[in-house]
């Protein structure tokens, strides 16, 4: 942040040099000095500021319409805008990832960095607010407390739908995996014990069914943040902001962005208010809690090679150990579990700040905002890779899994209709004490004949009622 | 649990002593031993209780309709179960409310105590196993991962539905002092600093809508846990279930219970699934949340009497103090406090208990249950003591409340349209010099006729666009 | 509470009627109505009655000491303290676990019912406050902001007393075990892939010393709750308290519950601070978090009967399925690892109202108190049951398991040196390809003679270095 | 990751081209393919990587020291983690901080780094590993699984020195308020609600003993993690480490550190075991309630500046609003709640990620590394501004707090023992009554002199037993 060249700028604390070449102003400088916390940078939220400069463009474009900004100011503020809006002067955009003040420095560093960016495009120098001001003119009608919620659930949105469609690749992932094993038997488990036979489709088809039903809730969670409001200004009251231009600027907004977006019934509520953004983080956990859970599942079931369960294979992806040559480690889902694991304390993060809030404001957004982002962007990464890179190439030991069912004790409560209670006990009883198959012992007394009992494990009698996914 | 009669039951673990009046047995007697962990029976939870004899009860039906089961045991059995659902014998279900088991000492407590009544109907002695049989006929078609977590969604919507009472109760109390207040002005803070002017009506009415809000995701919320999966038996194959049993009893279910039940499409899934509890959980979290902030604004407003905001009076309900004499404090807010943090804590249990599924089943049902019930009883009575004994007897400082207006730096945003920005920057410069207010500079200087400023003081004009609930 | 006959009392408030037999007063009466809660009376804690009668004593004996209260007085309150101590009364206790106030109505409880008996054997009726008085005489030189902090604290030692015995019980319980098998061997696993030999014992001893680690915690934890705040009075400033009470009532109190008390050096801070409870509840999620991970090992470990690891077989304690006939579930470890997820829980409830504290009081010790309570008497009850239901009675599948290690590929790391590394390659080259064992394959080669692989294959040698518990 | 010229690496999965100019090789490369979660790699923790390079370094010496590593190749090594230790290299670390294999990729990346730039030292070109080789020379010896932990717990030791020192100079900056506020008289409160007075001397106080126990609390949780695993290798076994090696290894970390290392005694158990980064992050946690409690009570104590507490006043550091003129906020307090927000959900996310470990090995390290250096280096960073940029430039409004005490009615509990209970209880009344002041009251009854009353107000006599810092 050394220049040679700097220019002087000036605010209710005093004067500070700026580089020259910067875009952010005295507000930014401040902020940074401020907020040396992480060292990441807001920019790291490309969606934010794409969401910061749609809300500067939006409330440039209503306060035009409304006559309160000359059409030359607001048409440099909107090329501004859309210069951000395609991904330029990112690198502007320097405050702490971490920061006080509810947003403030985040907003400022906005109005700044479009400010400085609007005024080069008419002509004028860096700095030179008394022809375009960040706070009089790209600020205009608007206050931190508006504009910052907006923008985060505008960012929230757009992460969200690709979050969505990386579920949906993971569910497809797991979709084909239990099309592929509809005709493996194998043996069911409950409380890790052995239970009954089942095939490994429905197994896969589980995970996927799962994942539908976590799109839905995080679809529904998503659609919630799509009230905003914009035109509350400073607590909801609209103060300052004329008549008109609370709709003006969300319909330039939706416009902009493409969303359907709505204002709030009641601005004093919805400007104090996080519960969406719990809600939205309530989801992310849910959809965390069964990843893991899958996950989980996919380790247990590839454990061996030899002293495992060795059901499945998962396909290698790097070496495992340099000490125990040929080790192979499920490292896809170790690393989905851990986002998982993330995503939860996330939300533990994101509740407390939210009950933080105080009267008319929450001032811990940025806390939310930085927390909601990991959790949807590395979920995001995470489902992709366990797609890509794990599930997609699973293998199954399909002769050992049958044999396990042939070999099992619980296959017992599946021939009880057909051999009776009183003979499936002997049978299993005769299994335990001997160590021998049930089918095998089944055979051998000639209970049932070998297509009856051939028949009996056709994987679709053995599935049941228990679908697998159409 | 002595008694000086016993009668003997057996199990796969060999014989034991019953006590010869307890409807319980041998499963039951084993369970007490093995989880002597809280002191807590599930008889302290009565929703779960009825909806186990509900399962019961349908099962019955649905086997008896099946011809599955004799009409004179069906009856016998559904007999017993309606007097479970009217209230009696609850006090013999002892098993403990933290289990392992994945709910089957609960399920066979249930099979007990039904059958040994049912055995009694028919002119048998309790115990008399070969007449009707707990597993056998209680349970036909049954297994506790189906029977449980259907029991555990229906006791779950029932208690749902009292906590959402209750919570209507709350907004209501919070929108009538809404209406009571919208006439009383006052400042507006963010991050506990001075903002705008707004009214205490808008204030309450705040409290109000966030609740209306939160009673819509909550009612989504257990929409979901109308989905269960009776007719799943072990492991979601339906095994040893026949055709058309699932349906049977499902609609039974629905019959008796009056809820609209559906049947999940892929019962794998369903079997091992806990996203729906998750899903509530997250809910109740955010309701916490919420009402927590709630009350962290009612104990601020009320703070003083004299050396705090004292905006508000909260009404005494009991003496704070023995040392300090005429002390009271905000103890029905302070209550409700906790409450949302145990709530809070009980999401994490719920999380962990749902991520540790494994396979097949979720052995750690019985906490979730736990922690659920929890929850939703003590969101219930925080909330209709918050409304009764805090909300419904709130009084206001009106004239305090409009000084501080008056008194304001921040009035002097709202009059920047009618003076001008450069003068309302002097009076502001002027007000914060001497400790004057603004409303006194303004008549001082003429800016303002006293019926101008009386006008813009109006508290409609100051509520601008954050309305008040309808 | 109904009561044909009753006493008149009277607060601030007004008067209310008291069931005579009664002996607690008008504030309990009303703590009753203002926190329906939970319906768990504070007489659940029996260690925190015990630790209120205990404070009440030790005041009493420092106010006569000082000449402030009566002898006569103060023996009366002395009895009636002692009787308490020793079990009776404590159905008097009957204020919610969970309630507002900071303790007050706790506080108030046991004033009122130490009056109300102290009154009796002087020969008074309950209710003749102006012979002995609930605040005047019970409470005189306290406040509930010293008086509850110091209770709760030394119930939480003596909680804390029986869960490090039972500790102490489960250690001793796995050190046997691992004593017992230090003579299997089986293979060890990282990231549940087979990984290299190690002795059964040495996974059991691993248990052993995780817990001795962790009492070494909790006793640490324990011991800064030793450090009391009796004598703050209010805020800490020891208002009302005359020169020399702190120190007297600390001295009784320590001789009365023989624990080495200390006096907080800056009590405005002792008075207003939680950390110490957050410190003990952070250990207990730590012992937790083991003892969950022990719990889950063990279920994979004894998973099974036939398709799982089947390493070590749990004890059978109840039948596991009514439809699966044989059907044997790990329900001891099931439920221990459900208290840990409470015990996590209410580690995240004791943080939020640790945090929620303002200036001088943390108002809201009643839930922490409740959250510790359970954690630690769940914690207690979980650790011998698994010690007496569980450990002590698993057995080894010992041929299996030293055959998983001859026919282990991981095995080939441990020949190495021996062999030569291209050798070595070789062999788990052919091994992988050929399913055979490493074992087989050396011997039928000639590279290992039967003789020297027996010797690298004892136990003791595998065991290496990670010694088992002495 | 584009190079023009590229060298060919061989791995068990079979050849990938790697940039000609990375000292990374093909294990890092997978790995980053692997793991595109965050996309920070783990140079972001720069004590890790220099913790690696020290364990890399001692093992080298170790090795050569006992016979194993030539000497040539020895010095090579440790040349190369010498330049990494002072800095150098740390780009070359470009592994996913959040990451699948229990650490294996953040090994091998360290073990290819060393062996590259060792190489180079020794006059070969990179990738010539027949000369030096990642896995057979530098990892010799070693397993991730006693690297890993060891370098985890080495960083951890060195970050944690850091944040005890901004600790420190936090404690000191409110340690000097203490002095300085010793003579300010103020209102103390509970539950918000005004008590009986104390100096804020005593208030800042409070803050800077809760941070000196937490200090001590820190210590020795770190403490305990000065004890590693080195030596262990894969499961603790110390299977193909020889004699010597872990002690030798421990010697020459001890020394290169300079941090008093010491071996676990039970090597299997400390190879599985995560509880001393469970209780590291418990302390943090505490930490980051205290800090969280103490920034609430500076937001409370400066809210105003009219119709707020307005005890105190942080001194400004940025503008607080754009639409209010004039407003400041306390954004420092702020952006430290934030951090202990974060904190707070990291240790639930280290809770979950310990709990998940299984058998031999917690795969889930590198989110416990990633999230404990989060909390650290965000925990220091939020101390050192909190001293900085807020508490030492507190000021407070003395004459006002000094007011607010004589307008008190609680004043009137200070003034019992003078006045007598009676009269005093009058006094409040009638205060209470009119409004006014009780100093008035007293003076106009003429109930004590005003040199009296003074005395009685004198702060050293108001601050009582509670002491104020030494």
């Amino acid at each position: 942040m050394t220049a040679s060249v700097t220019r002087s700028e000036h605010d209710l604390l005093g004067d500070r040099d700026i580089p020259a070449d910067a875009y952010w102003g005295i507000h930014t400088l401040r902020a940074t000095e401020n907020f040396p916390i992480t060292g990441t940078p807001i920019s790291a939220y490309p969606h934010l500021i794409d969401a910061l400069a749609a809300v500067k463009e939006a409330a440039a474009l209503a306060n035009e319409e409304l006559g309160l900004l000359e059409p030359r100011k607001a048409s440099a503020i909107v090329a501004a805008c859309q210069e951000i809006r395609v991904g330029k002067l990112h690198d502007q955009f320097v405050v702490d990832v971490i920061q006080g003040g509810a947003g403030t420095s985040t907003n400022m560093n906005a109005n700044e960095v479009v400010a400085n960016r609007a005024l080069e495009l008419l002509g004028h120098s860096k700095g030179q607010y008394r022809h375009l001001h960040p706070n009089e003119d790209v600020n205009l009608g608007q206050s931190t407390n508006d504009v910052y919620p907006t923008a985060v659930k505008i960012a929230t949105v757009c992460s969200a739908h690709g979050l969505l469609k990386a579920m949906a690749a993971l569910q497809d992932a797991f979709a084909a995996k239990a099309v592929e094993f509809r005709g493996v038997l194998k043996m069911g488990r409950t409380q890790l014990q052995d239970a009954v036979p089942m095939t490994l489709g429905q197994e896969f088809s589980a995970y996927a069914v799962m994942l539908d039903e976590d799109r839905s809730r995080l679809a529904e969670a998503v659609e919630l943040i799509h009230e905003i409001n914009l035109g509350a200004t400073a607590i909801g009251t609209g103060l300052n902001a004329p008549a008109g231009y609370a709709e003006a600027a969300r319909r330039h907004l939706a416009e902009i962005t493409g969303l359907p977006l709505v204002t709030a019934a009641n601005l004093v509520e919805a400007t104090q208010d996080c519960g969406a953004f719990v809600q939205v983080s309530g989801v992310l956990k849910r959809i965390a809690v069964k990843l893991s859970k899958s996950c989980n599942d996919l380790r247990l079931l590839s454990s061996g090679p030899r002293a495992g369960l060795g059901e499945i294979n998962l396909p290698p992806v790097q070496a495992g150990s340099s000490i125990m040559p040929g080790k192979v480690n499920p490292v896809i889902p170790e690393v989905v579990n851990q986002v998982a694991f993330e995503v939860i304390g996330n939300d533990v993060t994101i509740t407390m700040a939210a009950e933080a809030g105080q009267l008319q404001l929450n001032a811990f957004e940025p806390i939310i905002l930085h927390s909601l982002s990991e959790s949807i962007t590395h979920l995001r990464n995470a489902c992709l890779i366990l797609a890509e890179r794990c599930v997609s190439g699973i293998t199954a030991n399909t002769e050992a899994l049958r044999a396990s069912v042939e070999n099992s004790i619980g296959l017992v409560t599946a021939l009880n209709p057909h051999i009776g209670y009183t003979t499936a006990t002997d049978i299993a009883k005769e299994a335990l004490a001997t160590g021998r198959g049930v089918v095998e012992l089944v055979l051998e007394r000639g209970l049932l004949s070998a297509e009856t009992l051939a028949d009996l494990l056709q994987p679709e009698t053995v599935a049941g009622r228990g679908q697998a996914l159409a």
